[in-house]
């Protein structure tokens, strides 16, 4: 009962998410098919790398993580996969594996190269299907990883979600990924135990037309509703939100829009502000 | 292989809900996790508590309900788990679970307060993915109910979807709930078999800046496409529909809206209208 | 582990996909459900038949595939079953099933009436879940086809999604579905290996205030971000593109959009245009 889970941009109104499952079953009966998402916005490689990156490590051991956001599909572009002491993830040569490979290292990477494995004839449009999918149901079903192909080293990296610049008391990052709530995750990370959080003075701040300042608090009832907060995120990032509304929307927030913290009073008995540990 | 069902307003985008299947099947490997909604308007806890009501009696015996909208998460608000003669119900203390209850009265309820339990460390804003899930998990594993925390009596119950008021040949209601088709879902109930209604003679009427009339009839096709038309919808209770189109939005009807039930004429054989058995 | 496949237009946000799987596993608890899509346009028999048509040959042998798109329910409309040699096919006599049938030709179909396999009391609304889903798991069990209910040969069949008329050079064809990335399918087949697609000397027009232009080439990337391709599509039919956009949206493309395929220089190893084969 080995898991394999699906994390594309392929939607779930057009049978393509459905004929991989599909694919999968008909090599691997056994297969426990989860979906972490499809709906991510089309092409957007940065926001799969992030939610693979998130998600992860919830899966039991041998899972098979299978990322399809893939706007070069049919061109020249590689196809990777690695195994790692938890995992094995499968996916195009574009950066959508590099940041859960960053926190799950391979032992061992290679290109999907062998046609032995593949669904044919292979289409130009869909390597989720005549690829992705069979090179999954292989690798679940116990296949010989060095059967895939050559030796993998110089895959593409997506630059790292850190702080872009530390000053003490100060912490410059950005926006990364705005959920379906409407909350903006930042690359600003919590290196702390959540009991900590509440002896956090300080706020995080957005510049748009004017600036924002969403107060670090512990969670978000901490401020009243309708009213900016900074919590500590499930994904280990801050997060910008509005009680009981959308941040995103009220203040059009936006991947990639700067944010900084800035440390505002502090307890003797309270850790360092986020990126300063 | 028991059952455990997912309630949220999640979304499908962000990789939550996957997440959640993650805890669960490191925990249970077995268990058999099915989506009843992940679509939910965020933090819509009636909207919630109706889909629940609605979905839990086609579920296997022993199936394991959680639900997660979850507004209050990381604050003072408590976490419910119930156990009733044909199944579990895990989610916070909101009234979420409510109508469910009412439905499938509880043998047993309990707060969840084991963190032995939780998945750590516990985020302030996920407990979908930190409480709730690892519970559900303990219960399909056959966890010891006793447990998972002490006895709870004086649970949140939100205001029962009944009738407002009734007089003989008129029933007052509201609008309960709009589904992806338009149709809007009355709180007036349909407590006669299939075969009776056509027999029906009457009609409801929803006042917005005019009355709109949706006359009773079996079933959608029985008045012309275009056309308003009233039928006893598959929850029990009456739906307002247009034949082939939205009545929500063409009559730009919402949950919360008065509806009023007017008996118009009837045979000796016809049973009596709505909410007055 | 027999699988059952869904293909609806019920959406994921009011229960009524869940339902349909309580009531599986309920009847047949080793059930594999698979979801096809539910986010049809409400209504689109055509669109439903599209998709049932690509994906029911990528499920293992035994496969019951179920569709619901059934503006008809609760009126006189029949509903079928199907048996080939691959797979069964459960659903509302409108024509959802009938493209997939076309490819997978029936060993025998069958109407649904046996009341004893239904789940009761039989809504007027909703016979997904008291009509089709006890009938998929009454299959998927092994259940006599036989009993389901009387011979069926005049079913609904929808006009073939063939091209519309052909000479030498030209075939003229329409949009048959627009995909989530607003690709646009139409109706002019592949009928060739993907290996020889590169040498195509010619172009798709699409006539709408002006002529748009879609010259054929081997994928996606052969184009500059930005462009109109039009690339062999997964499903075996012609698709239209931008590289990196959205055809539809851009072009407002819809089905029903007339198509015309010009060759327009082809060298002499090179297969026939599409639709002459």
């Amino acid at each position: 009962m080995q898991c394999i889970t699906l994390t594309t941009d392929f939607g779930q109104r057009d049978g393509f998410v459905g004929i991989m499952k599909g694919v999968i079953l008909t090599r691997a009966p056994r297969a426990r098919v989860l979906d972490i998402t499809h709906d991510l916005p089309p092409g957007d490689v940065r926001a799969a790398a992030f939610v693979l990156m998130n998600a992860h490590r919830y899966f039991p051991a041998g899972t098979v993580h299978v990322a399809v956001v893939d706007p070069g599909v049919g061109g020249p572009r590689r196809a990777l996969v690695a195994r790692t002491p938890r995992a094995f993830y499968v996916g195009p040569d574009n950066g959508v594996l590099s940041w859960a490979l960053s926190q799950d290292p391979p032992l061992e990477a290679r290109w999907i190269e062998n046609p032995k494995l593949f669904l044919h004839p292979v289409s130009q449009t869909f390597h989720g299907r005549d690829v992705f999918a069979p090179v999954a149901a292989y690798l679940c079903r116990g296949g010989q990883f060095s059967r895939v192909g050559p030796k993998a080293h110089d895959w593409i990296r997506l630059p790292q979600p850190g702080p872009l610049r530390l000053s003490p008391g100060v912490a410059a990052g950005e926006i990364l990924y705005v959920d379906r709530f409407g909350n903006a995750i930042t690359n600003l990370s919590v290196k702390r135990s959540p009991e900590a959080v509440p002896c956090i003075e300080g706020a995080f701040v957005v510049k748009k037309r004017s600036s924002i300042r969403f107060p670090a608090r512990a969670f978000y009832g901490a401020v009243a509703p309708g009213r900016p907060v900074a919590v500590p995120g499930s994904s280990g990032f801050w997060e910008l939100a509005i009680h009981g509304g959308s941040a995103a929307e009220k203040h059009k927030l936006r991947p990639g829009d700067p944010v900084e913290w800035r440390s505002e009073q502090r307890g003797h008995d309270c850790p360092a502000g986020p990126g300063q540990q």
